[in-house]
């Protein structure tokens, strides 16, 4: 039996809209990790599952396939109960950032794998990694200590978690296969399934700045991925919260942890607050976590401040060092007095990328001063001359392509009308 | 701009069902070739095209753009007009090498590029090549030397004709992306095309032994292969002729070369003698060519024989030498008195595959020997014990999974009633 044939024969079930069976999604996921089945074949199978898809069972089979590529963690030494939160990704979305040491401040324990950012959404790490000092890369042991001693770690995945996803995740992106439902789903749940949490609660973002931007798609991928979770034990909730304006008022690496220690400091902008409770709150109920405090009185009282504190520190990081900053700034004005009627997340998000905070492939570095900070958001009241955007960057020749980006991005109304916005929470989806 | 970044925009243009446009096409081919794009994204493209489709002005620009890939050429300095023949592929498909001699005979210039098989199908090469001494591969000016010599060369194409389809094809292979009647076309057609022949006959094959089986996916990659030829300036038809029964009474390479040297002395089967004699007669009116004789008297009078012995010497190879015959050979015997009501092109090929016929990947050994006799045909009546075919191969390892292939390929009815059967030519499409 050739590997040749064998793939062949499944590449060409899935293309003539047959259900790949059980055998041949184990085979398939097994010989492409170990590179028996070529890089070629996968993305013509890609194309082929994206255009045709696949039925629960099958998304089922291929999520249970990736996380048997690798180990499988386990968590049961804690004396605290496991629950994480995983978000498809926005721009300005720092939640993880005060969100992961609020939980822990409340009783939970938060094993949190996170990635690095690729395209106009940024990454929980390179967000963090504009700490000084503060590592990514921890080996098992050390990632329990920091778990056991601070309730929350927030790290990379390690190569030995879902490696099948990894390869695919990266073939994703360069052969036009990320948009598919079935494969968003299985390489987000067979990471956060490997990682060996008890409950997880799902941010499916929604709205112009989000991969998803249609509120019907995102909700299916938040049923979709919540079965996942339930079917493997994992007591999973998914949120659709909107993402047609920035979360926040910061976009970019060393902004974004400025503007969470904010949160944590009891401040910051109401949404990104808003959005942090809320998802605690969930954590918490889906664990099943009797909390030691609630969320909302956990950052106004410094306990969630002091975990932060601990974690970061606890991975070689300097909580109170001064962050990094951007060499060069400029100013993005209103050209006309009235209300800000609509402020577009998409365009907001490509901006702070061009400006350095984000990658156009992996492994490129990021800038962590680069990013975009907002003065005023839809529904306020401005002059013409106002300052709308800083944008900063190390390199000012990218403020032409930054700024181009944004026109057409902010609408201003004479009238005071402000356009019509996505609700933050949009749906909730239990299993 | 970064290749990556051009090759998703095309991927996802094709994937969301969006036109190419001819520059893209152009681009995505000559990246493509030059390794700029790489394997697995033409792939996961191939995937999409053979999904989604291309429209007429899609597939005549890909086709171009894989001519422009390499060379083409041209025949203006032969005193003879030129016209070639191509099959889509049959188990039993030696038409070509009776054909291009005999064209030769009544008055063409027939400049055949021809390839090698690759599953169930043989290939033109791999016949001749059971010729003791016979070449395949031929600088332009030897090509130039032969056709000018015997009015007629049978040959492999050159490295420089059409490369994009060469790489193309092989990716095609593996990928599962072969069934598409967008890519054969253009397939097939860039490599006629960049041949540089005046005229063309399209042979498309259908029924259960051809790739492509539903005559009506016959019919419409005919009209698209007519309507790309056309519009490159070739005199192109096409006939839809029958693959459900095997041509011959051989399957392998020198078991056909045999056959087809019967047809050249004037004999040989009724079904292979009156395809060639068509096929002839298409081949000299589309070339507007005012014959020096009816093919069917070519075969008779020897003409077409003095012309094969020629163009086979010109290539090194001697047409009077004994033919490579297998080391083994077994029987497979009628199991009741009857009338032979079917016999499965398919199966057959397949059980000449496994004998050793064909190569399952590209740059695999043939075996000039083995093959399949076949003794009785649909309509003859047999007595139990009858020998039906014989099979041969060099080891007799083979005869085992060999003849599990023809099991239910032969049905034997009491009553002398015959399935029906498709007609010889289907159909004929023109311009």
């Amino acid at each position: 039996m050739t590997s040749a044939f064998d793939a062949v024969e499944i590449i060409g079930a899935k293309r003539d809209k047959a259900e790949l069976s059980d055998l041949q999604i184990d085979w398939i996921i097994d010989a492409y990790t170990k590179g028996v089945v070529a890089d070629e074949q996968m993305s013509s199978l890609l194309m082929a599952i994206l255009l045709n898809g696949m039925n629960s069972r099958e998304i089922s089979r291929w999520t249970d396939a990736m996380i048997n590529s690798g180990e499988r963690m386990e968590w049961s030494m804690l004396d605290r109960r496991t629950v994480d939160k995983h978000s498809t990704g926005g721009v300005g979305d720092k939640i993880t950032l005060p969100l992961a040491p609020l939980v822990a401040a409340c009783g939970g324990a938060v094993p949190q794998l996170s990635g690095r950012g690729l395209g106009h959404t940024g990454g929980t790490l390179d967000k963090l990694e504009s700490i000084p000092g503060w590592r990514a890369s921890l080996s098992n042991a050390e990632m329990l200590d920091v778990i056991k001693s601070c309730g929350a770690v927030i790290c990379a995945a390690g190569a030995g978690l879902a490696p099948a996803d990894k390869k695919l995740y990266a073939l994703r992106d360069v052969t036009g296969t990320v948009q598919s439902i079935p494969l968003i789903a299985s390489s987000i749940m067979s990471k956060k399934i490997a990682e060996g949490t008890s409950a997880l609660i799902l941010d499916v973002k929604t709205g112009s700045g989000a991969f998803m931007s249609d509120p019907k798609m995102a909700s299916e991928l938040a049923r979709t991925m919540v079965q996942l979770g339930i079917r493997a034990g994992v007591k999973t909730r998914a949120l659709v919260t909107a993402m047609d304006v920035p979360l926040g008022l910061t976009a970019g690496n060393a902004l974004e942890v400025r503007e969470s220690v904010e949160v944590l400091a009891g401040g910051g902008p109401s949404d990104v607050v808003e959005l942090t409770i809320v998802l605690a709150r969930e954590m918490l109920d889906a664990a099943q976590i009797k909390p030691l405090m609630d969320p909302a009185d956990a950052l106004k009282n410094g306990a969630a401040m002091d975990s932060w504190k601990a974690m970061i520190r606890a991975q070689g990081g300097d909580p109170d060092a001064k962050l990094p900053v951007a060499k060069e700034s400029k100013t993005y004005l209103a050209t006309s007095d009235g209300t800000i009627s609509s402020m577009d997340a998409m365009a907001v998000g490509i901006s702070a990328w061009r400006l350095g905070a984000g990658r156009s492939k992996q492994g490129e570095q990021v800038s962590y001063g680069a990013g975009i900070e907002i003065h005023a958001k839809p529904g306020a009241k401005i002059s013409k001359g106002d300052v709308i955007f800083t944008l900063h960057a190390d390199d000012s020749a990218r403020f032409d392509r930054a700024q181009s980006a944004l026109e057409g991005a902010v609408t201003i109304s004479q009238d005071g009308s402000v356009a019509e916005r996505l609700p933050l929470i949009i749906e909730k989806i239990e299993g």
